[in-house]
């Protein structure tokens, strides 16, 4: 009764049939079984077009070597206007990310930011010269210039889908976090795009830039850990090759933040991280969103 | 009537409210519309607990950055004893993979190879080792050994949910692309795992290990072009970012594949690309599924 790990040999396209044994394997292992939120974990989807949704996001998730930054390509396939939006992209990367949002057929209208990056420059301002109509979105409470300001509680409409915005300080004062809707005609399971303050099994830091271990320990427990444990996690940065998480995931193996509020503010006290080569650069091209003064 | 592009401020969380511009955005752009496919693409999960399937697929995308090599986790996730597997695991990167499938609390029954890599190790041969009872699976056609071999036409079961084996040779002879399947209770979109076959906006090489230009031509097009257009591209390696396409993009974008078969062998007789660095390591160590004799 093993069947859900065999091979069966069916005849569907134009090939040889043979027999094939059906082999029993073993199915004694060394890791140990758990049943725990995060099997449910990072489901495609299971929907068709009977779906009772009239919207559906189309979503892209692209990386950027030199600085490992995750940038996000999301819109509303379904609205005629198929708008579109951009979290965090690169300016290195610009080329490479419109040509994709041009073949796709998409109109982007939102290059956003979840804070002012110290380790890459933004591709905001190079995106508002080469599209024009682009509006640059940053928090307000980052200090730093753009077309729209968002504060906790806005929500971000493209389409009929919408990203709600928490506040989510700590790395830095201006961290935001952008949360798909809780709404039914919203993406299922809801994907939560928490820049740099809650990494995959890891987290931001926060010596520099009004950074606070103590606030992001706060912004992460109320802001990020109080969704569903379904919700997917992405992050802005990756160094192990993972792309995704979840929060029940994160509350149970993020080796920080499972952690009580004195461990972890010990932990970030003594990373001893060296400084971050780009931040001379990058910080004040950011608080302009890449914007260079003439 | 800008719905499409407002922000909207609302109460939601325990933070100041402020009045806030509902801000209207030219909507010109440089951008041509297209409305195309590709437009239904990489749609994330509209799904619920309503689904009708009883399965639900948990998967994750893995990088190795020194390859730029893609590893897939697949599971299912609602089977008690969620069964999973790996497609083109890779040595160096395995610890972190057997970590995450412990967390995540799946039991590792495949570690499988679209074909025997000639750019990195396979974690086949290591996983076996660390895993008692996986089984090491590859094409019939590649030449290597396996403790499976499976052929075109072949369903891999894992739960309630099986991938299918296309001969997709051309990269090298015994390439497959492993194509989740084509029933209701399986995912939808469908997922093709296309290995060095069709990369996106790209292939793999075709001038070692019994490659064919002609042959390749003739595989995506007979067996990956066939797929329904909004079916997932997922390659082995990425070079340039991008984590996913589908085959409708890649039918209307892809610079070698969409054109005709002399001007593909044309294209592909004139890379020139350099003797890879790690072939001659990589395949005799592949050709056994990186299990070494001792």
């Amino acid at each position: 009764m093993l069947r859900f790990h065999h091979i069966v040999r069916v005849s569907l396209f134009a090939s040889k049939a043979s027999t094939f044994p059906l082999t029993s394997v073993s199915l004694s292992t060394s890791i140990p079984k758990r049943t725990t939120f995060a099997l449910r974990s990072q489901m495609t989807s299971f929907s068709s077009s009977s779906s009772s949704s009239s919207s559906k996001l189309l979503f892209r998730q692209l990386f950027e070597k030199e600085s490992s930054t995750y940038t996000y390509l999301l819109a509303d396939a379904s609205h005629p206007d198929k708008p579109a939006l951009l979290i965090d992209p690169v300016d290195r990367t610009v080329d490479r990310d419109l040509s994709l949002i041009q073949e796709l057929g998409l109109k982007l209208v939102y290059a956003m930011n979840t804070h002012v990056h110290a380790d890459h420059v933004t591709g905001t301002g190079l995106i508002k010269s080469k599209v024009p109509g682009v509006k640059s979105i940053i928090s307000k409470a980052s200090g730093a210039t753009a077309d729209l300001f968002v504060e906790p509680g806005d929500k971000v409409h493209f389409g009929d889908l919408f990203l709600e915005v928490r506040a989510t300080p700590g790395h830095t004062l201006g961290c935001v976090t952008y949360v798909t809707g809780d709404a039914s005609d919203q993406p299922q399971p809801r994907m939560a795009f928490t820049g740099d303050a809650l990494l995959i099994r890891g987290c931001g830091r926060t010596d520099f830039q009004g950074g606070s271990s103590e606030q992001l320990y706060k912004s992460v427990h109320s802001q990020i850990f109080t969704l569903p444990k379904d919700t997917f996690i992405y992050p802005a940065h990756d160094y192990k090759g993972f792309s995704v998480s979840t929060v029940g995931e994160e509350m149970q193996y993020n080796p920080r933040l499972t952690k009580d509020e004195e461990t972890f503010k010990n932990i970030m006290a003594n990373l001893n991280l060296s400084y971050p080569k780009m931040i001379d650069v990058a910080v004040p091209a950011n608080l302009v969103c890449g914007v260079q003064s003439k």
